[in-house]
């Protein structure tokens, strides 16, 4: 199995917390997003959308994280990464898909580019940007942490499930950009939970071998 | 089983085509984006993040579209909205992943007024980021679509999938934009094929009750 990844991806991070979680070896190929690597021809050849991460599996090319991580459920079920119960699976795919469709996209370097040349805004502006849809998606996911009351080590009571895979690593990316994380408790303890595990830990973007 | 949408709101088209193509009879709750409904107490009652569609089946509330119709592939599996073999599952989740992630998120209305309140822009400004997205997403969705050479008559061979739910409402908002459709004929085609089918047509924003 190759993982097209980038160690500050983060939706690159969500797959290498998946496949550490389900002990499957894989090689990881490099791709420098700070290099512009993935608009080059060879990873465009791999992945024409020029996004990480791309998994190659069996000789087959998957892309998109969300549906990288489902797949790796299907194909490798143990241990799993979703609950069997279908309101929990519903419960942790809308965890997961608030991180991934609410939060993520608006501050992925493409849409940072694209604010800072259409509106000539500067780093503090950037900034600005990006704490408002952490401080607004951040928001959302609390309040269905506590909506739902179903968390408890982690996002699904005390089992790791995808939403874990998701919550860290985008709890990084406010880190990076020292967010104020201090109104979100819930999904804070969880992320501390999760990086105690070799799993979460070893998929971190600093351990990775591309690291700067 | 209790659908809260708007006509409008892709998200919840995409649960409405999702509901009429299984044969799913809903009562829909209608939430009025334009009125501000989502953001009153009744519906932050059901999803406190104020997004729309939320689903009620069996005494549960479920959000998010991509996790509502994996729920409901799931409960109601007959006709099926994903194929069996798991690399077709995984292409037909990163097609709608597209939609769901790279497009969507940077049109929908809180961007668009987020972006409107920060820089100052006006309509022709809003339209023009309108469609650098939709030009940008649907490039991906294009040259994805044509780098698997899986498509039929539909996003994957000749059978409805929940990448047809996700495809056909974000080309209805592109055109409302008026975005530039033209470089993106595989879409197209899929697009019109999907339109001729009763599930699809009945779910579009026109034939909704709330629709002005």
């Amino acid at each position: 199995m190759k993982l097209y990844t980038y160690f500050r991806s983060s939706a690159a991070f969500r797959a290498r917390i998946a496949l550490n979680y389900k002990g499957l070896a894989y090689e990881p190929a490099l791709v420098s997003l700070a290099k512009n690597e993935h608009h080059e021809s060879a990873y465009r050849r791999i992945n024409p959308q020029g996004l990480l991460p791309a998994l190659v599996d069996d000789g087959h090319r998957l892309i998109q994280s969300l549906a990288i991580m489902e797949y790796l459920e299907e194909r490798y079920p143990e241990p799993p990464l979703l609950p069997k119960d279908p309101f929990d699976r519903a419960y942790v795919r809308a965890l997961s898909d608030i991180v991934a469709c609410e939060i993520h996209p608006l501050n992925n370097p493409r849409t940072l580019k694209h604010v800072r040349k259409s509106y000539g805004v500067d780093e503090p502006g950037i900034n600005a940007w990006y704490r408002h849809w952490i401080a607004e998606g951040f928001g959302m996911l609390e309040g269905f942490l506590r909506s739902e009351a179903r968390s408890g080590t982690y996002c699904l009571g005390d089992t790791v499930t995808m939403a874990d895979c998701c919550l860290v690593p985008q709890v990084f990316n406010a880190k990076r950009y020292e967010c104020d994380l201090g109104p979100f408790p819930t999904a804070m303890r969880i992320f501390d939970a999760c990086m105690k595990l070799a799993a979460f830990d070893a998929a971190q973007p600093s351990k990775q071998p591309d690291a700067t």
